[in-house]
Formats: structure tokens, C-alpha cells, sequence
């Protein structure tokens, strides 16, 4: 399979998280990338247009306005004299358009957690992103696997909200790119809510997702059972799901995705569902993925795989690579 | 003027605050209380009902599962394995009613900042400072003026959500139960958004607020120029404002007021206007808050005021006397 990488990923480097009422090093280090490289072995560096051009795709996609702050944010922070990282800190529960000024407000307006902070390097990073998702989409759009390696995660970020690690939303900008009818099957531990929240009701494009109860894991607040609609569906699972519970709601999400008749397959692949991560509470083994890889290459459609999420930096390159294994 | 206080409302310790990226010692220290009641002299101890007394005049003013969660989420925190005290970290941005059941998820549903923390004694506190409205009521209620030092603030508390330092809205709490037509003035630094949304469209309860513009100051999201209904108005003034200009918000708050035919007045009352507040921007002077009172007095309106915010501990008590010798 042809996978994507571009080092520029490297440059968000966030350091720190603010849960459980403290802060805590950021679980989205690079070293997760690290690892993966060297467990897959050959990447292609894909093309990298500039900023202008990056921008005006991205605006297909996510606001202008959240786009604006994604890219000056850190800037800001610090010229409003703050140390680290720019991190919400309040938070609009009930939304409306407001034209906001303060640095805190915007922040929290396209926010919904604290553990998303914008970093120095956040804004390059998504743009190296954004192009790995691009290289892959091409492949894919040649009718090839591939796999976007991409960091950090994005199935948390909706429109123009960022949250749970993620600011853009890759398997949302490679299905509503491709302008193919493209499924997106999510299969991290933790629910896509952003992908959820920027695909329902869109014409051609579907969304499943496999994920732990919300009612007991995060984001709490999305991925519920009853969130199903023409072209949405979710399978909330209990902690502690072994491999036979995962496979059957994969083989049932995977029937659905048949149903959609898409042209296209985008997964977002998280390996926070393996037995040993820090902060998840599945226990799928390393093997099991080429099992679940080769139930999904089963709709024998050309697949884009996204990384997600995966906090076991020291299994992760083997999880993916056996993931991979499957196509 | 009849001051009334519960020495219980001192139970309230939160250790610390999350914003600006990082841990801050709380600012609503018990000292606040401490020099007002220095400043005032003599208070009355209000009677003190049995908890399920209280909980049940509660249930008629805030929803049940938020006051549930209240009592109890210090003790699920510590329950948790959890140090220090509950905080929120993640946030309903579109809110819909969910069974939740993870203490974070219960916390971030009924909450909107970081600032807000669930301590070991809050809900006593609480218990304490709604017998501290309830006592300063039956005066008013007897055509008295009256003044409860309530402690934490209340008027960023919703229906169901904290916010702000403010766990439950006292201002609300007397409007709701005085069963007569009740204006409230909210004339703290920071806009009363919890108030406002729980009285909005109510019959015979109005309420109008001055305040910080909310596009530059807390609470953001809410308080703005265009938010006004048949029963609300809002007056946002920029950060740098004096006594002038205020108190020609003042003039028209207090006319609005008067349109509305009330019995009773309740004024949430913050310090935080004062030229010195540690945390806010406008410029009145300890003397100005005496002529403020004797225009809402001209309103010859039995007056409950209930106390908000005001963090420049130091000058707490002088502004707050100064305040009540205009009545």
C-alpha cells in the first residue's frame, strides 16, 4: 500500500493538556509518528502547494474565520504575553454567530475541551497535513489504496471547531474532496463526531462509526446510540470490547456502508482500540487488525486510510503495520 | 439596612482556577467575605432549613440532576482517584438532554469554563448562602430593604450550569420565589448571562444589566448589545469606563426598570466595577458606588441586593459599605 508522510507534520508539538484538574504532558507527541515510520517502512513525501493554495481548498471545507485563528492564534496568545501553548479556557454551550475580539473568546467559540491547545508549530503542521491527505486522495482517486499518515488526528474537529487533538479534519476534507459518493468508516476508540457533525445530511457522502460509549468515554457529548440518520450510524460499544464484539459491529457497519453504494472508502483508523493504551479501554490485540483491515478491503473499494488516534507509542507502529497488512 | 449572612457560605475553598494556559489560586477567596463584614458590622444569621427543605425550594429554580450533581461531585471526584478539587474539561457546545454517567462528562455538561470548581465545601456553602437570600427576602418581602452577603457569586449560574464562580443564581432564586412582579439589576462588571436565561419570557420578572462589554471581557458568548427581549435589556460599556458614563447607563437601566410596573427590586451587586479590580477594567471610586445606590433607590422600590463579584479583597468592604449607605 502507498503511504503518505510529510515531515512537516512534525512541527506540532504541543505540551501540554489541562484535564482531571491539572495540566499533563500532551499525549499527541511525535514520537507516535516515529514509531509508525519505522514499523511501515518507505513513505512518499507528497506534494506540498503553498499556503494560498492549501488555504483556499481548506475553505471548501472548514470556516475562513476558524481557518484565520487555526493560523494566528499562537501568534496572538503570545502577543497577548502569554507563555506556551494558546488554550481555550470557557466555552459557548449554546452557539451564535458573535463577532468576538479577545483572544480567549475566539479560542473558546471554536472549541469544546482544554486538551486541544494551538502550539507554535500547530499551523505548519496542518498545512503538511492537509497536503499528505492530498498525495493520498490522488492515489486513491486512481483507484489505489493508500494511507495518509497523518498528525495530528482529525475526526474530533468539526466545521470550525477544534477538540479531542484535532483542528482539521482529514477524512472530512479527503470524502468532500474527492467528489466521488465516498463512505467514511471510523473505526478509533473514540468517537467522530466532527466527521459525524460535517458529513450528515451532505448528498453522496456516509458515515459510520464503531467507538466506545460516549456515556463512559469521551467526547460524552456525540456518538450516542440513537445518533442515526439517512447517512449516519453509530455503533457505541461497552469497555472492555474483545475482538468477536468489535468484528460484529464491524461486519455490521461494513453491510451498511455496502448499502450506500459509495465509489470510495475513507477510514479513520485509530489504534487507541489495542489492549494496551493509556488512555482507552478496548482490548484488541496487535493481530487482530489485519483481520478487521481485511473484513473492510472486503467491500473491494478503493480505501484511503487517515491516522487518528493511538497513545501506546511503542506498540502503535506495530498496530498500524498489521493494519495495513490487511489491504 | 439589614444585612444578612451565614457563616457557613465560608465552607466554599476552591484551591484554584484554570485559564491563560495554566493553575491559578482562585480569586474568590473567603477573605472577600471577611472585609465586607469588617467594613459593615453587625449581620443577621438567617434561619437555616433542613437540607431537603432547601433542596426542594431549589428544585423550583434549578433543575434537579444539577443540583444532584452539585452535592455529590466532590465526593465522585475524590471517588474517582482524583486530588484537589471537580473540574470541568470538556463541553457541551450543542447541548441536547444525555444520560451521562463519567464525572468529567457530568461536570462539562453542566458547566462552561474552567474557573469553576466543585470544592470540598461548596455545597454546603450553597446550602448556607440560599438561606442567605431566603432570610434577606422575607425582609424585603416585608417592604424592607435588605442586603445578603452571598458567597460565591451566583449570577453566571443557568438553570443547569455553572460558570463563572457562580454555582447558583441568587438574583434568580429571589426573583422566582418572591412571587411578586421582580426586577433584577445586574450591574457586576461581568455580565449576569445566567440570570438572563433564566428569566427571560418569564411573566412579571424582567431583568437589565450593565456591564462589560462581553466581545472583549467574560462571559463572551452572552450579554450582548442586540440581546434584548420584552423582559430583558442589556447595556455593554467598554473597559475604561467612569463614573459619567456609567451612570448614564445607569438612568436609562433604572427608567427601563421602572416601565416594568415591579413590587420588588433585587440588584445583583459586584465591586468588580472598582478602578482597582485585579481582574476587570472599569474605573468607578469607592465614593461613586453611594451615589449609584441613591439612584436605584429613587426607584422606591423595596431593594434586595444580593452580592456578586469584586476580587481587590482589600477594597471589598469599603465599596460595598460605601454602596449601601445610599439606600
Amino acid at each position: 500500500m502507498r503511504t503518505f508522510w510529510h515531515e512537516g507534520q512534525l512541527a506540532h508539538r504541543p505540551a501540554s493538556e489541562f484535564f482531571n484538574g491539572a495540566l499533563h504532558p500532551a499525549a499527541d507527541k511525535v514520537e507516535r509518528a516515529e514509531h509508525i515510520l519505522a514499523a511501515i517502512g518507505r513513505t512518499e513525501a507528497p506534494h506540498l502547494p503553498d499556503e494560498a493554495t492549501l488555504q483556499a481548498i481548506l475553505e471548501d471545507v472548514h470556516s475562513a474565520d476558524y481557518l484565520a485563528l487555526l493560523s494566528t492564534a499562537h501568534a496572538e496568545w503570545r502577543a497577548a504575553g502569554r507563555e506556551g501553548d494558546a488554550m481555550p479556557y470557557a466555552f459557548p454551550v449554546r452557539r451564535r454567530p458573535l463577532r468576538l475580539e479577545r483572544i480567549d473568546a475566539r479560542l473558546g467559540q471554536h472549541s469544546y475541551d482544554t486538551c486541544t491547545p494551538v502550539a507554535e508549530g500547530t499551523w505548519p503542521a496542518l498545512l503538511a497535513g492537509t497536503a499528505t491527505v492530498l498525495g493520498a486522495l490522488e492515489a486513491v482517486l486512481g483507484g489505489e489504496h493508500a494511507f495518509a499518515l497523518t498528525r495530528p488526528p482529525g475526526h474530533h474537529a468539526g466545521t470550525d471547531t477544534m477538540g479531542g487533538y484535532s483542528y482539521l479534519n482529514w477524512a472530512a476534507i479527503a470524502a468532500i474532496r474527492s467528489g466521488r459518493r465516498t463512505a467514511v468508516l471510523d473505526i478509533d476508540y473514540h468517537h467522530g463526531n466532527g466527521t459525524q457533525d460535517m458529513l450528515a445530511g451532505r448528498e453522496g457522502l456516509s458515515f459510520a462509526s464503531i467507538h466506545a460509549d460516549p456515556v463512559s468515554d469521551y467526547p460524552y457529548f456525540w456518538g450516542h446510540a440513537d445518533e442515526n440518520g439517512d447517512n449516519i450510524r453509530n455503533w457505541p460499544l461497552p469497555r472492555g470490547t474483545l475482538l468477536e464484539a468489535y468484528d460484529a459491529a464491524l461486519a455490521e457497519g461494513c453491510a451498511w456502508i455496502g448499502e450506500q453504494s459509495p465509489e470510495l472508502l475513507v477510514v479513520s483508523f485509530g489504534a487507541d482500540t489495542w489492549e494496551g493504551d493509556p488512555i482507552s479501554h478496548f482490548a484488541l490485540r496487535t493481530e487482530d487488525y489485519a483481520r478487521l483491515a481485511r473484513r473492510i478491503a472486503g467491500l473491494g473499494l478503493p480505501t484511503l486510510v487517515v491516522m487518528e488516534g493511538g497513545y501506546a507509542v511503542e506498540a502503535l507502529g506495530h498496530n498500524v503495520a498489521s493494519f495495513l497488512s490487511g489491504f
